[in-house]
């Protein structure tokens, strides 16, 4: 059984504003070193050279991952002068929750204060940005919606698992917001959009506890089994193999350059993740990098990183991004994106 | 500021097939009341008069969310004769989660045995699967994806709490999918799709720890505080305060009568919850309910209860059909889609 299927145009979609917040307390790696190997056998420079991450974010005090997400909101919104009340959907696009019922989105919207508008999740772990972001454009092209706002907001740092530092070291919290409108335009918006899942990479990145499958009720449950756990060689291996393919399928010839593309806004996964980007022959000065201060903020990478771009000006007006990356599932992700 | 906003037209879809899974083990209302009061004092009979819940599913021995969910899936798939290959988007809606990570989205892949298809979750907790099927049509009608199986899933009596019969009552376990393709004739599709969050019900309906707010790190933390709590009184209030004007807004004349509707598939919340619908003259014998053998099924209650509708041939081929409901949030949700 055949069925045509008609080729994706552009959705005439464009960025009005971007937003970021981040907790007050820098953690320095020698910091996180010291919590994972009390001994001192595990140096900063040892740590930092491993993970490529320098400090990173965490939160302390009063600090939420909805009170980082509602100031990140509305520091998108005044960026793009629009007030909330003309939001007509608010996206929640983290990959940690900060309460499993009710749904982030509305958890997001009571911080902020909205009423009565549309507010719901896109899930993908550290790729729910990208999910957000095409589901946005759906909607905006689609008529359904004019501004729709993009919310990352993680508090990972409650969940590391300080027996591995391969992961310990990596994360950090923080969020960015995006707010999303028409095009104004031809030529402007999304040109393509693509996620394809390995499950065979399903136990390379895991929290096994916390759902239906295993929780406080199971017997023999340790409080080991609520965190973080990543095996960053199978990820290596498995991502290796699919994404060049994946890569080939988002647009021909990225597997092996930069066809269009003037800048490449990847996830901030790990060093070994940012070096496996050499083999595209991507030229290393068009690719925008956080990693070094803030780490691996799970969703709140991609837009952090973006939003990185565009206020120091390396992305902007008539400008093609390229946000790609790969997340648990094992799930390759990736958007090209004309400003 | 004002934005022009194009009307939202049709989007061409159509349900290629429907399935359903259930867990083996059938739980009498009697059975929960005797849980949740060991003394005695709550009866069978009261508990069912409250409740309208005669007996549900609850998953026992080698069943689980995943295993359910894969089943109805499959079920879904062999009622359109597509084969697992042939989708292109496998969406997870499911409001309780099988583990935080990977994404449900990948872990119903790895249970089909699916690689290198798309795999992620639209969250809304019991609206998740609307939210999906709104997702899925935007997909699907701007050529994105040809093919979307969405699958609603739940575990959710793992989490009951037996000191609030309420809730505990109410819940039960089990899986639904539906297979959407695109149109085959003008008109058939997704005429409106409408959601709004009402956040000043956030404490209504909640499990508050399992999330970086609130889990085994924080001081104090109790077992109680994993399950689900609900407030049943100051949910109806709330709703029955939002919901009629959210209703015309979704299609003018639906808060007093059915205006081009020929049946409704409401999510099965509670007693309560269903006899709200009656102060909007919709007629009874137009309205399905599963409540009283399934009990609110979180986000598969909606897709479970189209899926009885379709078999029993109480909506079909050119029916124009209701799905609504509330969430927690407090989130109203509601389409119409033609088939």
């Amino acid at each position: 059984m055949t069925v045509p299927r008609p080729s994706p145009s552009v959705l005439p979609v464009r960025i009005l504003g971007t937003g970021r917040a981040l907790p007050s307390r820098v953690v320095p790696t020698a910091e996180v070193a010291a919590l994972c190997d009390p001994s001192g056998g595990l140096t900063a420079e040892a740590a930092e050279a491993r993970t490529g991450v320098r400090e990173r974010r965490w939160l302390s005090g009063t600090e939420t991952a909805l009170t980082l997400g509602a100031q990140a909101a509305l520091n998108a919104l005044s960026a793009a002068n629009v007030e909330l009340q003309e939001i007509d959907v608010l996206l929640n696009a983290s990959g940690s929750q900060a309460q499993p019922i009710p749904d982030g989105g509305a958890l997001l919207a009571r911080e902020l204060g909205l009423s009565g508008r549309a507010a719901y999740s896109l899930h993908g772990t550290c790729l729910s940005f990208l999910l957000a972001l095409q589901h946005a454009s759906l909607l905006i092209a689609s008529g359904q919606a004019a501004r729709v706002l993009i919310v990352s907001t993680e508090g990972g740092s409650v969940g590391l698992n300080l027996t591995q530092p391969e992961s310990a070291l990596l994360i950090g919290d923080g969020a960015a917001a995006v707010l999303l409108g028409p095009a104004v335009r031809s030529g402007q918006g999304l040109h393509a959009a693509r996620i394809e899942t390995y499950p065979e990479g399903a136990e390379h990145t895991r929290i096994r506890a916390g759902g239906s499958l295993l929780n406080a009720r199971s017997p023999g449950i340790q409080d080991q089994d609520y965190l973080f756990d990543m095996q960053g060689l199978g990820i290596l291996k498995l991502a290796s193999r699919v994404v060049p393919a994946f890569l080939e399928r988002l647009r021909p010839g990225l597997s092996t350059g930069l066809p269009g593309i003037s800048r490449v806004i990847p996830h901030q996964a790990s060093k070994v993740g940012l070096d496996l980007l050499r083999r595209y022959n991507w030229p290393e000065d068009r690719v925008e990098v956080t990693l070094p201060t803030l780490g691996n903020v799970i969703a709140a990478s991609l837009p952090l990183t973006l939003h990185q771009a565009l206020t120091a000006g390396r992305a902007g007006e008539g400008d093609t991004v390229l946000m790609v990356g790969t997340g648990a599932g094992l799930t390759a992700g990736g958007l090209i994106l004309e400003f």
